[in-house]
């Protein structure tokens, strides 16, 4: 196993090899302007990883973990239109730096691209990998019609909450590791024990996100601490409040999650306070703790050396201390 | 072989079979709004006699069948946003009866759907015609795109022109119909010459569209005669009048295509008469017929019998007469 790193490293290697700068210039210049934002290509190195945690070279993934990090691109492209977010990684999102019509053709063209990344790989195996990515892919659709769904509802469910992430998040870390499962030939077993363990880290990661969306330090979080709340959004720190809270409280919250004032500051002090004095906020953290150990449980009844479950385990941690 | 109608009631009994009805409604409901629009279903009737030219039951091939008629589809949703096009099949539109969200996301789910269709082929049947699939589907982002972009340019040429229809209308046709020769497995060269007898004559149907816009019957056409004129859409029959024009004509026809009138009829009036005059309604019927005899040409190169090469030959013919 390597270092973090090291994965990036392959994958960069592997990336600049690509060439997106295609004709018509319109179409595809957009493409290699998202996927050159960067980030931090969590997806594509679980990818690698897993190949090599079941005894194949990396090399072997790297056109499957660049059709995962193309299909992650292509999610964010049409989600920021949806959202109507005008930055991305501190950058121009693609609607906003050409228009809506660029936003959704170029988008449409990465979702195409990522499937033919997988034409690498021999028939049985493309099959595998195809299969496992548009099942990912159709959750991560519904994922996303969920996420907006429950802006205009107020009976969300903490089940229905969970399921939400689990499919906008969750899934796409999951089959990752999968496919690095696949094209390593391992046993269903195992490719199944890695898809779980991955499933309950992206579950742990986006509760972690909501958490620190609420409470994190400014300085590290990467992106405006209290900015759920500015908006409203019904996350698992609110949903478990409504749960908890007593009808004071509840109505409190229900007032505060009505009004849009100029200075947030105060709006977002008061939430916060409601958010721990009602123990939402512990039981937040438990429920991430719960998910991380679910997920380290799992790397158990893996049949791979402990060194290599220690390894899963080191980059999950990592993962959830965000030094990844 | 069977009659058009016969293939139409084999595709709509397995269309009917399929479950679009799915949770979350919001992101299903859509999908199955517009499948159930309707639609003459041409191409995946050429699907189904693809295979039976190749002696393959068509049952097999209703799966990839029904993956091109929800691709078509998914491509019909996107356009109508791009185009802000309000009607489809003189109904409303998905981002018009729902809103953009919707349309965009239906849209993404509608190619994944797609995808999933070629699930039910074995594994080198499976990736042939997924391969083929996103070749396909990306050829007709890459057209929108050239569409789109020809809007702002008036140095378009013949040739561009010429292939940006073969990319956005042609390619879908033709690949349907391999399709059909890659379910039967037949020979390669057979399946090419079927691609080549759909590519050639999809170019003949779109040019004759936009002759038809122009010179068709109000009563049979479909949609609004004109309405290339009215847009100002540099069409084959627009790109031949400027290429062929005489400096008034050509001052003439620049003029009528700067102008928005009220009443549309005189303008209308106007442009014909120019497309007749300078020779460029005479080329365009010319170039019609050159593309529908370069495809017809194509069946005599096909390892099949007399009989298959007429059946594909009369359907061509009835879909130039547009009679299916």
């Amino acid at each position: 196993m390597q270092s973090t790193a090291a994965y990036q490293e392959h994958f960069s290697d592997y990336f600049v090899q690509q060439d997106f700068f295609r004709q018509p210039k319109n179409l595809y210049e957009p493409i290699g302007y998202i996927l050159n934002l960067g980030g931090k290509r969590i997806r594509p190195i679980l990818t690698l990883m897993a190949a090599e945690i079941f005894d194949t070279p990396l090399q072997k993934a790297l056109p499957a973990a660049m059709a995962v990090e193309v299909f992650h691109n292509f999610s964010l492209v049409h989600d920021d239109i949806m959202d109507d977010a005008p930055l991305r990684r501190g950058k121009a999102t693609v609607h906003e730096k050409w228009d809506l019509n660029t936003g959704i053709l170029s988008g449409d063209a990465m979702l195409i691209l990522a499937y033919q990344f997988f034409e690498n790989y021999e028939p049985a195996v493309f099959k595998a990998l195809a299969k496992l990515f548009s099942k990912t892919a159709l959750e991560v659709c519904e994922g996303q019609q969920y996420d907006v769904d429950f802006e205009n509802r107020d009976d969300v469910t903490i089940v229905e909450y969970l399921k939400m992430i689990e499919f906008k998040t969750a899934v796409l870390v999951a089959a990752a590791l999968k496919m690095g499962a696949i094209i390593a030939e391992t046993t269903t077993e195992n490719a199944n024990l890695i898809y779980d363990f991955g499933l309950n880290l992206g579950i742990a990661f986006q509760l972690q996100d909501d958490y620190l969306d609420c409470f994190g330090n400014p300085e590290t979080f990467g992106k405006q601490v209290g900015g759920d709340i500015i908006e409203n959004k019904k996350t698992y720190l609110y949903l478990k409040t409504v749960e908890f809270a007593k009808p004071a409280e509840r109505e409190e919250l229900l007032h505060l999650y009505s009004i849009q004032p100029q200075d947030n500051a105060e709006k977002i002090a008061s939430v916060k306070e409601i958010f721990i004095q009602t123990g939402a906020a512990t039981a937040t953290q438990k429920a991430i703790e719960a998910f991380t150990l679910k997920s380290f449980e799992t790397l158990e009844k893996m049949e791979i050396s402990d060194e290599k479950k220690k390894a899963l385990q080191t980059f999950g941690e990592a993962l959830m201390n965000r030094s990844v």
